[in-house]
């Protein structure tokens, strides 16, 4: 069995688990710029203490490279949980993280998010860099 | 031995590795809020293969409760690395990381943050939610 | 506010949430340790999907050091969730990690453990490394 | 772009970055059984300050269900750091992580590890359950 086999993806504007990620078409090789990357842009997820998305995790493949690398990784780790029982609790962090990074070359941002119940789902976007 | 001997705090404005935390100072219960959180907002810290911040970590105290909640982890994982030899490699990501959570009473929040070669840093932050 | 505000500590034997660490009293400078963090080891925490432990983090500050080094994180990512409810799943993880590792120099190490509704626990042990 | 594109897979007798899972072939329903992941098993990596093992995440997907389960990562964060220069700290953490489990339903393991600059590696490993 391969990650491939557990790896799900959808449309993001019709599946409400596959991570959106919002990054520049094209920036300029070493300046500072954002990322953002999320789950339930159009199509809310549920945000509750047995159902919600833990973590989304960025990477990014060079063009003229073999191997990805991993930018970020963002947890999501309160969804309502306390001592009064679930979904009783003041916090809920919600399925978004931003990442501010420099790229000094083309290539491939692949986005992967977890639900705790829906398992594994993953979305890419191209990105040039004018060197 | 206590964290709280590991745990280094100082004026963001002059110490590069205190955390920073833009949170706003009132906000309504339930509404969805951003909480920035950084390291070298005023002084750069370094973005090297051998040193660098390699997480952030968000809690949230509330006023009245007695334990603090995990909001969100922030990791920061691509500084330069690559086959070519250290900081040859063509992303960097910076310390910085954005959450959107939804409060629903006044607390505390508490930000660490951890530099590779410097150790343990924290801030905190007052944020007042109208019920 | 500070992390030590936050931070419980007590005897394990008689706290659910204090950590263990189990580690050799003295080691060989440079040779391959095994030490084992776990909560809950005299008297059992809760594994549900509602209330859990969701990480334990293994610390080290060196005698002759200022600075502690993370050396390792354990999540602990399934507890019961399901798409059939709570605690209807078919995978639950033991809040139970072992690292690996080599010391050059003797020191402390300290344990933080975070339950989901009982917050931030922690404990030391000293480790003696022959050089 | 998919992850399936980004993650490799070898025999890890030959090849130093395919992470290996060592659990039982069979257990019991509910009993605590423990899993081992690791990497360079046979062959070493490298844990130096410039190259090495990030982290090893282990999955399980039920035989009878249609997503997978995070069961637990480990985070190897040390590798010789220092403020002294590159490979000059005290700790190493070598890649290796146990966990402990339950299991409720046959299935099958899939671990995945990091290496900061080869990339993305996976393994999988059945596992009977009787109930
Ligand atoms: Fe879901
Ligand atoms: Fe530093
Ligand atoms: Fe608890
Ligand atoms: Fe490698």
């Amino acid at each position: 069995m391969k990650i491939a086999d557990l790896m799900q993806s959808a449309d993001w504007k019709a599946e409400k688990h596959a991570p959106v990620i919002d990054a520049p078409e094209q920036v300029k090789a070493g300046e500072k710029i954002a990322v953002e990357v999320s789950v339930g842009k159009e199509i809310a997820h549920p945000n509750t203490t047995e159902h919600n998305i833990r973590w989304i995790k960025l990477y990014f493949k060079p063009d003229n490279g073999k191997f990805p690398y991993e930018v970020a990784c963002f947890e999501f780790n309160v969804h309502g949980e306390s001592v009064e029982g679930p979904n009783k609790g003041p916090v809920y962090t919600e399925p978004f993280g931003k990442a501010v990074l420099k790229l000094l070359t083309s290539g491939t941002f692949v986005a992967t998010a977890y639900c705790n119940i829906h398992g594994l789902w993953e979305s890419d976007k191209a990105i040039k860099v004018a060197e």
